[in-house]
């Protein structure tokens, strides 16, 4: 194990940043805000993390006054006798807590009362700057989001900075955190991403592999009762000619009938390795007693969740270009600034999408619910299906009531898949556990559409456009994206 | 590209070593042979690699004189225009080619007329160093190995000594070498050792995933119409309660139709690496017009091919271990050994198996009649069923009239499987390609059972349990095989 360098700083919030849990036009007085952080000696891949295994607080510590309000008294205290003896889980480990989806959720779970420690290498943000990408909207760096947050709730988020793929830094974050549900946000999570150039292929698919394997073998070492809730995707299905259900289909077949894993057509190297995962995961339920929820999510449009909301340091990221951005998200910045929206070819192409506050609902619902030991459970994770088409032209007809012109083109698809083709699949199982959709409406698309206009001054319209192509991936590293 | 130094030596083989070519027990003289390699600065990486581009000749050049037999002419020679003409592919890059299967069908083709070169970074002889672990039959160095086939039949074999990890080195070879097909046999091929270890685990899994990922871009890049034909396992499949088709199955479901890829059960890190790579080769397919055929191979058995057989410096390995060895070829072993047949659990367990001189048959017939560009082609490759008890009552049978006492027992199993199941899997397209199949037969059984006999002295009873659990797999490094 690598020697920890402890080293504690003190932070002041010079007056630019708005003090948190303030209205947001009221406060001009200065805060003073104190954490502690410990950095192990290896900085690239341990940023920050929490070695004392005695030690249960938290490793950022954000004091500052005044507190919005207070909280109710942690539901998860006492000796571990107590903890197992809860059926409720009530401490979650949330991978990639920095990302999109990761964000969102981390807030919304310390919301409702869970022990939460966010686990990022922030890689994310580091993609950013090397292919010159920006979200719509400005985010915080993760200590002030964090510092912010407990400023207005009270509540504290543990964040653990370091790679999952590193070993002994998940160790030291599973016996530091002892985590009932680890929600597993972090892999690379782009689809053009993975198809810039064979280093990003390779980086995705060893990554989020190796990640995930080192997950599995840390819950199966330290954590056995741990339910996993493993982020997945719709797009490992591809688009087959019959119904796709939720994990699993009964075939019948010469006289014969068995329930098997149903068949997957990922098209890209980030579709893939979210394959492998599953595969990987299932394996270990079997062979380990590993329970799991592989959660297959659909697109995730909107930005604003109850916790994102409350201060806009804890705004959420909003990527509209052409390698992190996903369609409804692009089209309402397009529409925005006055860019034609992009279909990518025929625009028949046709999946599931959801609200990202139905995002942190579904994940909320996995980790209420658990598997059982040994089980390996598969929700499709989504509300509604639509066309590209019927994307754009929801968003055409949005952006007229907003007064604005907006025109739709066709570009050449980047991508290898089919443009017009048969899509039904199952959602049913969050339904079910209660998830309460919300539903794509006018007032939603309103809302998207004005705060895409708010921060319109902020688009660069050379990312808009697709750069990545599935047919032109080479084996030289591109340091931009390629077009 | 790394600066690749060239080093000339010469060698003397002693009077230990048998003259290829000669009859066994005839010579006595000594003989001297010469090759060149050259060597990269990273020995690690690239042991021995042809960095000469412009240079046709083969890496490894042994003179040895006498020569046993005239060859015919390169069937392959002239310009590469001549080249792109013939229907036939030519020049074939066996990737794993000092391996079991991989060294019989170097073997195999180059006696065929196919221009050949092995790719291998040897490092399966490094596992058995590292385990405590030899074959039961003594087997030359791979260059000894390629020297003496030279002598025998005239016939080059170049050799690439790297790893397909390392792009670079997997570049240079491609562009040195130009094949027309390559066989990737290149992987780490044991499921137990996928499940020592964590760390054995992400190897596995990494090691040949990327290792496929690269030999795709390399062809994407290089060679756009060199054909894949890669080694997958019947394990792909698992043991579902319906007949398993080859690589695909139609499915109604809902009164819709498709033919979708056979859902994939695997039941080892090493049997899901294969899962994966066969995912990532079918994407590649349809992305980028890959022309590739899945071999889904059984369990192989047997040691002598007609080309391994001609010297005992050609001759294959033979496992018989707790880690690489394969039922059949290891019951065998124990009962030339007087050690009981070990069966794991209840014995049902039903596989596929075929013979060594099918495994070097199939491969041939599959470069013969290549997948056309953009097919992702499965075939599954096996002869017959059996179940484990099935083969135990055979060897016992076969050992009697040997005048062995061959008994059997039980051991607890080490795997996490079905030991009563369903099987029926479907094999008939390399027979429709022109397999003529080496069905298990009493003979057959007599001589593997007396080639067992003949080198028992050679056996480590230690190595002929299994070690290695399923259930008990974690993440301390294990040095040793755990038991």
């Amino acid at each position: 194990m690598a020697h920890l360098l402890s080293t504690s700083l003190s932070v002041k919030i010079s007056s630019s940043n708005r003090p948190c849990g303030q209205p947001l036009n009221q406060v001009r007085t200065t805060l003073a805000s104190s954490f502690t952080i410990k950095t192990s000696k290896s900085p690239f891949k341990r940023l920050v993390s929490k070695g004392d295994r005695t030690r249960k607080s938290c490793v950022v510590l954000a004091t500052a006054a005044p507190v919005s309000k207070e909280v109710s008294a942690n539901p998860r205290s006492g000796s571990d006798e107590s903890r197992s003896d809860s059926s409720k889980p009530q401490r979650v480990m949330v991978i990639g807590g920095d990302g999109y989806c990761g964000w969102a959720t981390a807030l919304h779970l310390s919301n409702k009362g869970y022990e939460v420690a966010i686990v990022d290498s922030l890689v994310r943000r580091l993609f950013d700057h090397q292919l010159g990408l920006d979200s719509l909207t400005p985010i915080s760096s993760i200590h002030n989001r964090l510092r912010c947050w407990k400023a207005i709730t009270g509540k504290t988020i543990e964040l653990y900075i370091g790679d999952i793929c590193d070993f002994e830094f998940l160790s030291e974050t599973f016996n530091s955190f002892e985590p009932d549900a680890v929600v597993h946000f972090g892999e690379q999570r782009s689809a053009p991403y993975s198809m810039i150039d064979r280093s990003r292929a390779l980086f995705t698919q060893k990554n989020n592999v190796i990640g995930t394997l080192n997950v599995l073998f840390a819950i199966k070492e330290f954590r056995e009762e741990c339910h996993l809730v493993k982020l997945g995707t719709m797009g490992e299905y591809g688009t087959p000619n019959i119904d796709i259900e939720e994990g699993y289909i009964t075939i019948t077949h010469n006289g014969r009938t068995d329930t098997l894993p149903y068949p997957k057509q990922a098209s890209s190297f980030y579709h893939l390795s979210k394959v492998h995962d599953s595969n990987n995961i299932a394996f270990t339920c079997k062979a380990w007693g590993i329970r799991a929820t592989d959660l297959n999510q659909g697109v995730v449009y909107g930005v604003k969740t109850d916790e994102t909301s409350m201060h806009e340091q804890l705004c959420n990221r909003l990527d509209y270009d052409g390698v992190f951005g996903t369609a409804l998200n692009r089209f309402c910045v397009q529409a925005a600034v006055g860019h034609p929206l992009t279909v990518y070819g025929k625009g028949g192409q046709t999946r599931g999408y959801l609200d990202i506050r139905d995002t942190v609902q579904c994940v909320e619902l996995a980790i209420a619910n658990p598997a059982k030991p040994g089980e390996f459970r598969v929700f499709n994770q989504f509300t509604e299906q639509f066309s590209v088409n019927e994307l754009a032209a929801l968003v055409t007809k949005a952006g007229k009531k907003l007064g604005l012109d907006v025109q739709t083109i066709s570009v050449p698809n980047p991508r290898v898949e089919a443009e017009e083709h048969y899509y039904n699949a199952k959602h049913t199982k969050l339904i079910e556990l209660g998830l309460k959709p919300h539903l794509l409406s006018d007032s939603l698309l309103d809302s998207l559409l004005n705060f895409a206009i708010e921060f319109k001054d902020r688009v660069d319209t050379k990312q808009i456009m697709p750069s990545v192509s599935w047919k032109k991936i080479g084996v030289k590293p591109q340091t931009v994206p390629a077009n």
